[in-house]
């Protein structure tokens, strides 16, 4: 089948990659769409020493089971079930975990994927492809709230106008939180203010430690050290982006403030199928451009521009 | 009166330093015995940028107010009482707070004292001056608790077998935890075992990332990168060690595996009398030794070599 790989050093495609066979439990899933994340581009610069088909942000039509014939959008963590963290109930963190294109398994840049059934979540016909493929980004906004305290009138900042960024103001906006985003880009400024959204460019910005919560979704190595300029003593940071990068970093302000700091990763898939659903977040205007597999090598080019925000690929008709 | 400044260069001592003057509110303290931290430490590399009368860890007599003649030991932050953090019911946060021998405020390392009289907590005669003078340093590790939720059976770990780590791990055991600390000094790690408690010189230490929580008392900057060895996804490290360095770090591990960082100060000094008037707490093996007023620039020289724990300086009859 067609492919599109990391290999290690370069990005290519495979029109000629095998065919993937599930094991027991196992799933095979025609890909439909497929979208480039920043991991993706991490990826390409050596984070996760991941080589293999790269994407894990998908919506496909599974082959095999009673899904079969069902168009379905698919958890990224295949825990092993075995290990103390599985045990402890905390099975996307499991120690021997293959994840969709980031970690020991195939991912979603291809004709074809596999996924366990328990993964994997039907997506109804309200929502369009096009949507769908916003899933597992929009659940790693949703994941947010599960683990940060977010009430009525408490002030918040996102950090970062660009895919995560996005998603999470509008996500927030969706909790009826006022969100207020702080990004370096005036067109993707422009999509959060015609949503609503308040914004601001970070030029213009003018930090006063006295924000309760700050999402930092920058995607730079030194967002934290910019989310410590906004958060309030006591207020916490939610840290969101992977870099492969190292960052200096000055934490004696976050001892003396007491500032508590939030590593957020994956979240709950079936919830942002409903948020979907509802239409309580609007992706049409995220995405930037889409690609046929043919062109996926292209397609992480374009997703890595600065201008762009998401990059889709078809995979299949 | 006799005091030890940090003039913004060098520390030395005073001979006719002026006499602090009460403003309303406020309580002249004549100090018995005060403690060298790893924060004065800092200060004289230039951390918070304080010039002035060192030491903020003290036990002395009230000279005013209703408390005139009793042993006191003080909270160390002053705030203003009417800014947005003391409105939030966050006084210790307050932006245009005084702090003890830190900010904006002459400390401990002098004849007399002043602090506002809300901040003084009587110490009962069963606590004497040489346990008495740990009171702020055992609050900021009674603090732990109070930011992070402990089981029984959580897997905690202490790095660090100095001042705080000594006093973090002693407190965790009062409350029937079972903590393990790893230390990088024998002779300190020799007396956490005399305690009965469990410690691990850091060479022979296996970090395997599977502690719920990790208190980190290095007292060096590349603290967190250490304590991220040690703890389990979805684990919290509490962050003690406020150092003037800047420490390079690899963040993304932090996000993947959804640590959480808190960021852990000053504590509530009643409870820390308290503990130490019910002999939770064995104090007296973690003094190094006691230096005259006269000889305090001696004493912090003496606290900043590495066999040192806990220096006292002996600041009125």
């Amino acid at each position: 089948m067609n492919a599109c790989l990391f290999d290690g050093r370069a990005v290519r495609l495979d029109r000629a990659y095998p065919e993937p066979v599930p094991t027991a439990g196992e799933v095979r899933v025609r890909v439909l769409l497929a979208g480039v994340c920043r991991t993706d581009l991490e990826i390409v610069k050596g984070y996760m020493r991941f080589a293999g088909v790269l994407g894990h942000e998908f919506v496909g039509v599974a082959m095999d089971s009673p899904l079969a014939g069902r168009r379905v959008v698919g958890e990224i963590n295949c825990p092993c079930g075995g290990c103390d963290l599985c045990a402890a109930g905390l099975p996307t963190h499991c120690r021997r975990r293959t994840v969709l294109g980031i970690a020991g398994r195939d991912g979603a840049f291809a004709e074809r994927l596999i996924l366990p059934e328990k993964n994997l979540h039907e997506v109804p016909d309200s929502v369009g492809d096009r949507a769908a493929v916003f899933a597992e980004p929009l659940a790693a906004a949703i994941q947010i709230g599960r683990q940060v305290e977010l009430k009525p009138g408490t002030r918040v900042v996102v950090l970062g106008d660009g895919r995560l960024g996005q998603l999470a103001a509008q996500v927030l906006r969706a909790w009826r939180m006022a969100p207020m985003v702080v990004g370096k880009s005036d067109a993707k400024l422009d999509i959060l203010a015609s949503l609503g959204i308040a914004c601001i460019h970070a030029d213009n910005a003018r930090p006063a430690r006295n924000a309760a919560v700050v999402v930092e979704c920058t995607g730079t190595a030194d967002g934290l050290a910019m989310a410590m300029r906004f958060v309030r003593p006591r207020g916490t940071i939610v840290l969101k982006s992977t870099v492969a990068d190292t960052a200096g970093l000055d934490l004696a302000p976050l001892v003396v403030d007491e500032i508590t700091v939030v590593g957020s990763r994956c979240g709950p898939m079936a919830e942002a199928v409903a948020m979907l659903a509802a239409g309580q977040v609007q992706v049409e205007p995220l995405i930037t451009a889409e690609y046929r597999l043919d062109d996926a090598p292209q397609a992480l080019e374009a997703a890595a521009r600065p201008e762009a925000i998401k990059v889709l690929i078809r995979c299949s008709g």
